[in-house]
């Protein structure tokens, strides 16, 4: 395929050594030639493919220099895009990388819209587009875990997998057809018959097999959000602190919005937390107090997990049971802090309120009682089931979807199969599976779903 | 110079579509093909330098895959750091350039201090102490004006000066030493003195130019610390978001801290205004009622300017004159918002309380008076001296102190020359100056200094 040539600053936008300028299409080695000055004279457009070159970006219309530069030239096909590929690599700072690409742009080349480099790597067949979703979620991974699965998924674990499904379904529909044109066997019905059922139930269990993985990719994938809560003074901060602490806290920034987005993440056991409005609890300490029982119950209802602390050296109040009250339904931790001190707390009552969640017990004061923490969180989700090996995951909430209708479409077919409907009918159903899972990798997919998919992509990738 | 092997990550932290993972040092390609698998086999020992190559990031320990990336080798002494570097191009991410990184420091190379890449380049002298300053200066260069002063050291511009300055001193040092050495000339002595007091006002001259530069070029180099103050609802939010709007606000966040450091820059015409205590601002509406005028006045102190917001459509308030009292001594420009309402502010009482300070009247409702605005704010600094194309600006604080003494060295000789003190006591503060400018280039600098100048960089350049 041929498309004009595109550009964008291609790192996160920040102080840094390092920024690049990344052109892909026709033209991209023409127009960085424009602004480039190498030495000697040198022209990128005489320089072998996949070689870096020194030199200054010098703006035409002024003369004036702009940059000093390393840049790499990539022929195609062998590059990102399968399209001819130039990175210009400036000095870090915004402001000098900033200008590169706006000589750039009015030198011939285009903006990038977010995700066109990947979205043309897709288009022009590198890839596929399961594999080009994990791109990004590999660059958005919180934690060893996440990245594992996005990596994994980037090879084509997933799409090999889907693939294996869909030839499958394809090979049993030509069969059918087969056993249609030629119905001379006298068996042919029923021989009909048990292949479908028998190929029916197999992808029907390694769809299963895909979705049992969904709930643990997703969390992943996206983060456990959770909010910690508690009465005033119960050491909510602290056990934010001894959280982010005893691991890394992660602070993302998404480049081009204000500080109010920032989202903080604490990488427990490879599990990422993603920490409800943390800022929220920092500044007032006590969420419920703030707005109210009702107003924060809807708050908690984005959480995937919640930690309910208590004091250990203080009677159980109203509000500790409002505080039950508020999360009953929910994946809960209960943790009762302050075990440095003397107790006064009727653990039986907590026992009781807790029901089956989890009760740790903690003095973060005195550092005990976060391994057992740790161990509650990673196991109330991952229990014992993933392991760093077992790559395979699902947890792209698109894909998740697209599993649970082919799920649907092969089940109708059973039924079918089973209650003796036209074979026709059947094929139907059969066909529609194939279709879903192609819409997976990308096989069997609308224009209008690709430009959507891509626009969630950052800048320059 | 030998050093053993660096590594860093040479990218911004943050979600971006590209990171890289920078090797400097005698080991660096030996240490990248520990980790690397090419496609068919190849190793980076083999390939041609600057030539970039696809292929896999591959635990060796484990044998697992950790990123798919580009490596790029550059082999000394045509590079950065005169050394062999390594760029390893990761998909941008958190987690998995972080694993490169931990992967290429525990198969032999050392995590580089901040700035010690630069630093070699400097030790290794690919480039002058000043030049090593200046590649910060572009990294953290909030304005196009900014960006152009450190693009103009970081060529070389103020080094060429300074080394012309020090060689002027040193011939006149040597004349001044054949002149002692064969004193059988008559005229030997006023000969000396004529030519020492030419070149030591020659010398103090040109210091002497450079430093009027200096106050700009801090301001572009730093940012103008400005404070905006008034009392509530006279539209302080507004200006701020006027001047954010129409110019664009560079967020700045520095790499490894939280989001409370975040300094926030509004570029009005080339010059960067460093918002201080926006936050504030922004949440109490006024600084000034929320800490008292006299606390309110030590913050202020820091400002470098003053923007003092009165409300057209009201009376002036004792509040309103204990701002001017607060600020007296200070740059301030008066700005007299909500011209859209019916007067009753008195603007004579105005003019007599503002002194020499100019007033901007304004409607930010109406968007009228904004250009008058900023065009107060730019003269007020840049009296028509500063010219894009005049670049040899000196804009480090450690320039100008440096500058500053060597200007009282040069002085003291100028008076001794003048008073007629021994020759040997004049060749003494001219060698001080000489050495004085010196540091600026680090000819003649302490080791511990350098540690220390470059420990201010940022990490992986």
């Amino acid at each position: 395929m041929e498309f004009d040539t595109i550009a964008a600053i291609s790192t996160p936008l920040g102080e840094g050594a390092i920024a690049i300028v990344r052109l892909s299409g026709d033209e991209a080695i023409q127009i960085a030639d424009k602004i480039f000055k190498g030495v000697g004279g040198k022209r990128l457009k005489d320089v072998p493919s996949h070689t870096i070159h020194y030199g200054h970006i010098i703006d035409p219309s002024s003369g004036q220099t702009v940059e000093e530069v390393m840049v790499t030239v990539m022929r195609a096909p062998k590059t990102f895009t399968r399209e001819d590929v130039v990175e210009i690599n400036c000095h870090g700072g915004l402001v000098s990388v900033n200008r590169v690409l706006q000589l750039v742009l009015t030198n011939g080349a285009r903006l990038a819209e977010p995700g066109e480099f990947t979205k043309r790597a897709f288009l022009n067949g590198r890839i596929d587009l399961s594999q080009a979703e994990a791109v990004m979620d590999l660059i958005r991974a919180k934690t060893d875990r996440a990245m594992n699965v996005a990596l994994s998924q980037m090879e084509g674990r997933l799409s090999k997998l889907i693939r294996g499904l869909r030839q499958a379904i394809l090979e049993t529909l030509a069969h059918v057809e087969v056993n249609i044109d030629y119905p001379e066997y006298d068996d042919v019905e029923e021989m009909t018959h048990n292949m479908l059922i028998e190929k029916a139930l197999y992808v029907r269990d390694e769809i299963n097999k895909l979705l049992q993985t969904s709930q643990q990719g997703k969390i992943l994938r996206e983060g456990l959000a959770t909010a910690i809560i508690g009465r005033p003074n119960v050491g909510k901060s602290s056990l934010l602190n001894s959280l982010a602490h005893e691991n890394k806290a992660i602070v993302t920034d998404i480049p081009g919005t204000t500080r109010d987005v920032i989202e903080e993440y604490v990488n427990v056991r490879g599990v990422p937390l993603k920490l409800i409005d943390t800022a929220g609890i920092r500044e007032t300490e006590d969420i419920v107090e703030r707005i109210g029982v009702e107003r924060s119950r809807e708050v908690l209802k984005k959480a995937d997990l919640i930690l309910l602390v208590l004091n250990y050296s203080e009677e159980l109040t109203p509000e500790d049971e409002q505080l039950f009250e508020a999360v009953k339904d929910m994946d809960v931790i209960v943790i009762v802090n302050k075990t440095d001190l003397p107790q006064k707390i009727d653990m039986e009552r907590v026992r009781e309120l807790a029901g089956n969640w989890p009760i740790v017990t903690t003095s973060l004061l005195e550092e005990k009682g976060i391994d057992e923490l740790e161990e509650a969180i990673s196991s109330l989700f991952f229990t014992g089931a993933v392991e760093a090996n077992d790559l395979t995951y699902v947890s792209n909430s698109r894909h998740i979807a697209l599993l649970h209708q082919a799920k649907q479409a092969v089940e109708e077919a059973i039924s079918g199969i089973e209650a003796g409907v036209p074979i026709d009918i059947v094929q139907i159903d059969l066909t529609r599976t194939w279709e879903l899972l192609g819409e997976i990798i990308g096989d069997t997919v609308h224009e209008s779903l690709i430009d959507q998919l891509f626009s969630q992509f950052c800048l320059g990738k």
